[in-house]
């Protein structure tokens, strides 16, 4: 296993390609001086980069290739042509114990296929889940999964949440990280079948977390647990949900802060506060989503961030390679299995006893 | 079937009971002076407030019950115990066709299982679907199922995409509403395989909307289709976790604003553009959910409400029965059964064979 600062870095991925990344890289390194970088793609565009950064140039091994995944790729056609990409090599270089983790701003369906392919799960995972961070009035929560997979059976949804833990540990340093379940209202008797055979299980298995049971949508955005578990389909609808309405409120202050002139002048005077509202609403302060389940470590950061965001992605990945989170979580998840092994028998029939209805 | 003006309203819900409810009553008469109410519940507290409202008074028969379902009541015992209580003698009032619907700004588990078991399915529906009506950037949309229940089959989805367009036709006058189906991708391959099969049949389908694809729970804020047609767990999730953002920017907004002596002073002078912000959040303005695919009108006004936002609720109920929305329902679902059952053959093996994962 590679020593936790050495990184794979995608240098084509993402909207703006090299130059996002060497100059997130950059910042990186100034946060990190230990850290050290194979960087994969086109050798002339990232050497052109590297000029702008001469201490990172003194830190990084350039892995030419020509070829790279289109940002439009669909996953089976990332997965049939993948192999010699810039994304495929430096998945490539976590698997053979190279680098400790490799981020890429590429295409999501793309480095999800290729990273399950290449990095394989963790034993006993059956779904890998993608982890987005998600900006709360408190600190930020892990929400997973976020679109890794449609569907989860309760086993999966207790493997999420002990997944988001492990990720809550490693990026925020939390030492016994709360969760909760989502689900359409906070009586026991609510919600999908699998949510509720999830929710007994997880009453019942005492692990390093502390499962604090239902949450709903809009306790999301209020912190009420570090990790908030769902199935795929939901958390990404629930994700984009808050994005859109973030954007759409933005739309009516903008509307609202020109309407007269007094409201204009009292927006310049007030700019101070908007840049305070700005600052906390900053999607790059937040950008890094995870595969976890993966038996290795693959950073996705947005496609459409600037440098300050790559390297947000960067401390991501680097949080997670330095507190052993693959390696932790391999050992939980077994761990997890034996005791669920050991409940299913009596929770199951549980929840079929209650007789609930999905209403 | 009384006429489009007769309306029943349990007195006793929501967290006012009579004093929201008859100042509501009061204002929706000012709107529409055709109105007349039944109004369930406690003589005396009712009496008490139309005092204040003589006009209304001329306008409405009191029919007294003591009972009422506690705010706090799951379904099955409001379904146990409800009978002879407000609610249930103003769902009675109108299958017995002497109000055209009803209102009630009760708990909305039990609202939604007394008007199931009172009002009865329009022949063909297996769900019905509650319906809520979201701001946009543009005009209101309607989303549903947003709770009624958790799953949908293909067919369920179909049936909410034409009950909504009833809806948005009823309540905006749109005569051709557009309709979306809620997914995680606009490409064709992604996907639950119920929302696939779906997509593929309302394609097909030739009915009264314009159906337009999938869209993302990012494009809902921004009002790209009238109509948005879910599952009810998701939907319920997205709905919460909207307006869990919408109160998360009103926390920042607040401290923004406060965050500095010039930021105060900016806000000052432009409070009459954060009166019109306020204007467009304003959740009396949407207030009115409908449980559609039922054989009468039932409208859930939210139990926090003012009377302005009870009034909204009586608008939508209004809009419904003027529209015939449920005699033109039945209709038209008849016509969509045998429409998919001509396509059902034909569309559900296509999905199957483009062999798409749930990736």
């Amino acid at each position: 296993m590679a020593e936790a600062y050495v990184l794979a870095l995608d240098a084509m991925g993402g909207d703006f390609g090299p130059s996002v990344v060497i100059s997130g890289a950059a910042l990186a390194l100034k946060r990190h001086p230990e850290l050290q970088f194979h960087l994969f793609g086109q050798a002339a565009a990232i050497e052109a980069e590297l000029k702008n950064h001469p201490e990172l140039a003194s830190r990084c091994v350039i892995r030419h290739t020509d070829t790279v995944i289109a940002m439009d790729a669909k996953p089976s056609q990332a997965l049939r042509r993948g192999k010699g990409t810039s994304l495929w090599q430096a998945l490539e270089c976590v698997r053979d114990g190279e680098a400790a983790f490799a981020v890429s701003a590429g295409n999501t369906g793309a480095l999800m296929a290729c990273a399950r392919f290449i990095l394989r799960t963790v034993p006993g995972i059956d779904r890998p889940a993608l982890a987005g961070q998600w900006p709360t009035i408190h600190r930020p929560s892990i929400v997973l999964d976020v679109g890794a997979n449609i569907g989860a059976t309760a086993r999966d949804l207790c493997q999420f949440a002990l997944m988001g833990a492990a990720m809550a540990q490693a990026v925020f340093g939390i030492e016994r990280p709360t969760v909760g379940l989502l689900n359409v209202g906070v009586e026991e008797i609510k919600g999908a079948d699998e949510v509720k055979e999830a929710h007994a299980l997880l009453k019942r298995v005492d692990l390093m977390f502390d499962y604090r049971g239902y949450v709903e949508g809009d306790q999301i955005g209020q912190g009420v647990v570090d990790v908030v578990v769902c199935e795929g389909f939901t958390g990404n609808v629930a994700l984009k949900t808050a994005e859109g309405t973030a954007k759409q409120i933005a739309t009516y202050l903008r509307e609202a802060m020109t309407s007269s002139v007094s409201a204009k002048l009292g927006a310049l005077l007030a700019r101070g506060g908007f840049q305070v509202l700005k600052a906390r609403m900053d999607p790059r302060r937040n950008n890094g989503g995870t595969f976890l389940g993966l038996a290795g470590i693959a950073i996705k950061s947005h496609g459409g961030t600037d440098a300050l965001g790559f390297a947000s992605a960067i401390d991501v990945g680097y949080g997670m390679a330095r507190s052993k989170t693959v390696e932790r979580l391999a050992a939980d998840i077994a761990l997890l299995s034996s005791k669920l092994d050991q409940l299913v028998g009596d929770v199951a029939p549980a929840v079929a006893a209650s007789g609930a209805s999905s209403n």
